[in-house]
Formats: C-alpha cells, sequence, structure tokens
C-alpha cells in the first residue's frame, strides 16, 4: 500500500475555536481537521501543523501535514475537506509532500499580521477580526518602536511564561530572528506584519501589547532595547487580544 | 419625571442571535438590548423595533425605540449603550423622537440586501455574512426576473405559512409595493436589493430562492409573474439561508 504524505494550506477563523491543538474541552482547529480526513479518508490520522496557534487567532495561511494510503487524487482532496469542514476552516491548497516535509521542522519563516481598528465605532462584522483601538495613538513612534526588533534577539521579554509549551524539538534558546517588522495604515486600520524565523508563545501579541505602550508615549521607542536586554516578562506590555492576530504564511 | 422617547439605529451580527425578538430560548437581539438600556438607564423598558429578523439575519440600520425617563444626554448614549452590548451589536445613532414614532408603524418603507458569493471557495471571514453559491447562474435571466416584482403584488406565494407570526396592528393582507428590486455585481459576489413599503416573513429569502431557479434556468423570468398570481408557497422556490441577508435601513 502506497503511503502519501499530504501538505494542506488552511485558513481559518479562529474565534469559536480553543486553538489548533486538540484537546477534550471542545472544538479545535486540529481536531475539526482530523475528523474531517477520518471522514474523506477513512483513517484516523493526527494532522501536524506548523505550529499552535492560540484560542481566538485566526489563519489565513497555516500549513499541516498528514500520511495517508487513500488514492484520492489530490485535485479532489480540498472541495472533498471542504464539503465536511466547519464553514470557518477551508482547505485552500493541497500537494503532495516528500516524506521528510514537516510543517514545524521544515518551516524557514513566518508571516504574522495584527489589526487594529482605529475608528470610533467598531462595526459587529470586523468586531472577530480586529482589536478595536479607538484611543490616542502616536502612530509615528509606533513605527520607530517595531524596527528596533529586526535582527537577531532574545525575545524572553515577549514570550509567556509558560515552560510546560515548550515543544519536543525545541531548542529551548528564546533567540529568534526578526527579518522584517513593521506598521501600516490601511484606511481605518493600523496594521502590524512581521516576518521571523520563528516565534514564542504570545510573542506577536505582546510585542503589540508594548508597541501599544510607546503609541500611548508610556514608553519611549528607544525603550525596547532596554526590553530586551532585560529577558523579563515583566518589562514588556501586556498580552494584545487574540482576535486581532493572524497566521498569514509559512515559508519553506 | 420627564419621559423621553428614544430612537436607536444598530447594526448586528445576527449569527449567534436566535433573532429579534426576545425568547426564553436564548439570546436575541431585543433581549440583548433590553438589558443594555437596563444597565445604563436602571429602568427595565422593552425596546421596540422595526420589524422582526430572523435567526442569522443581520442588520447594517435596524431601528428600534424606548421610553426613558433617564436623563442621560442623547450625546452619550452610544457609548454607554455600546460599553455594555456584546460586540456583535452596535449602535450606530441616537436621537429624541416624537412621543408617537413608532419604529414599526412608522415606517414608510425598508432596504434588505442579500448577498451571494460567487467564488470557488468561500473564505471562513465571510461564511458568516454570505450565501456561498459557486455553481452556473444565469445572471442576466436573474437581473430580468427582479425586474417582475415591483410594483404593488400580493406577495402569498413569497410568504412564509405562519399565521401565528402576524403582528397586531398588520392589515392580514399580503400586499405589498416594492419600489425597486436588482441585483448587481460586486467583485466575487452578486448582490440583491430591494426596497419596498413592506415585507413579509421570509419574503425576501423566498424571492432570493425563486431567483435562484431562474438563474439554473429551471424557470423563465417570466415565469415571476405567474408564481405572484398563483398566490401559494408552493409555486415559489426554496428559502435562501439567512446568513446572507441583512436589513440595510428603514425609511421614515
Amino acid at each position: 500500500m502506497l503511503l502519501r504524505h499530504i501538505k494542506l494550506t488552511l485558513a481559518y477563523d479562529g474565534t469559536d475555536f480553543l486553538g489548533w491543538q486538540i484537546q477534550p474541552a471542545g472544538p479545535t482547529i486540529q481536531g475539526a481537521l482530523a475528523t474531517a480526513i477520518g471522514r474523506v479518508t477513512g483513517e484516523n490520522v493526527l494532522p501536524q501543523g506548523s505550529g499552535r496557534t492560540d484560542a481566538g487567532v485566526h489563519a489565513l495561511g497555516q500549513v499541516a501535514s498528514f500520511t495517508t494510503s487513500s488514492p484520492i487524487p489530490v485535485a479532489n482532496l480540498a472541495g472533498a475537506l471542504n464539503d465536511v469542514l466547519p464553514r470557518a476552516i477551508r482547505t485552500i491548497e493541497v500537494s503532495e509532500a516528500p516524506a521528510e516535509f514537516h510543517p514545524r521542522k521544515s518551516a524557514r519563516a513566518k508571516i504574522y499580521r495584527y489589526r487594529i481598528l482605529r475608528s470610533d465605532i467598531c462595526s459587529p462584522f470586523l468586531a472577530r477580526y480586529v482589536w478595536h483601538y479607538p484611543y490616542p495613538l502616536n502612530e509615528q513612534a509606533m513605527s520607530i518602536a517595531a524596527g528596533q526588533v529586526v535582527g537577531e534577539h532574545d525575545f524572553t521579554s515577549f514570550a509567556a511564561v509558560d515552560p510546560e509549551r515548550s515543544q519536543p524539538g525545541d531548542s529551548h534558546s528564546n533567540v529568534r530572528t526578526i527579518f522584517s517588522s513593521q506598521w501600516s495604515r490601511q484606511g481605518d486600520e493600523l496594521v502590524y506584519q512581521l516576518r521571523g524565523n520563528g516565534f514564542l508563545h504570545h510573542m506577536v501579541r505582546n510585542l503589540v501589547g508594548t508597541f501599544i505602550l510607546v503609541g500611548k508615549e508610556t514608553l519611549q521607542p528607544e525603550h525596547i532595547g532596554r526590553i530586551l536586554e532585560a529577558r523579563e516578562r515583566s518589562a514588556a506590555g501586556a498580552t494584545a487580544p487574540a482576535r486581532g492576530l493572524y497566521l498569514v504564511n509559512v515559508e519553506y
């Protein structure tokens, strides 16, 4: 029986899920995907992802993989999975991958995006997809601050303090390289996008929460360097809400 | 004590509500609004609406009213209500109205919109807000069919068969006047909009379900006249899903 290794690209609205990782307490992306693959292939598999997303976090291009002996053609698999997945999860691309491909271990870079809505009232049709922050912000100072994290740094100050969450194969180092980090204005939205070789738990949301302190002029942009050097979670700002965060793309 | 009559304009994402009308079985727009008004004014009121919307139906401009002896200035009321309403419901406008104003009885016209997504895959971020229909449709025939309902007609064929739902003050006639009715293309979406002096239960969704039969060329556009004349629900098409429907505006 020929075993095939399948790579999936997924988009999802994370609002009504407890995050990526399967758990008995409620609906998860990984669990819904495992159920859908089971219905399509008749096989009981646990798909692997490029990394966990937390409850309420969205994806435009999460990558997952699984191994199957099903003969279903790759061209039919997206449609078959989408027929049985909840509408909040869509398979947007399917391909065959080499046996050694692993969505997390093979990843070379990831892009995340964070959306902040600046208008007075947040439309109910955006409420699940942005952080509504209508108060004054020094957006230029936030732009300068964002640039301070580009390069190789120890991001301990921006990592959630939950050592149990480290995954097998993790180097247990908190050093990561950020290739780009910038804020841009898109109509009523202030959008943060960053690309890096890896991300710690809550890292993007903790960066955003800290940039907000810069926007409020509680911190100066130059303080970001000192916060990095402190290597202490309490040196940085609060964790921004999950609903503004998107895993945009994983590069291999 | 001065009694004031307050007019509210509301937008809501109806997905997670059992519709406008308050009921013990679960969350409703009217119920959430009554709770919010209670928290802001300290008064127990049941706000009136321009009409019921069904479970899953959205609003861009539903109108409601209530009477209060609270001295809170109109200018502060939207913010105060939005602070306590669920994020899926927003107060977008507040004004004082004459005592004789009634959101339903005073209404002269309403505009509804129905969104159909035509792309192969429906983004999870649109799934709650459109009907995804990726199959072939003769859009020109649908446009002609939409024009056939303009004018004064008996819409019994397009009304849900649920006489219990008729409201006090209803004329019990199913004759309504449609001022405009048209389909337009907006990117990947096919959007139906109509304006009329009143609407029967399920009327817009039953019209859309019937226009889809024209789009599939199961019916010819000219058949719409015969369906109206039949005055029988079974003569028309199926009810389109609630999630594509929006109450856009109420005119007074």
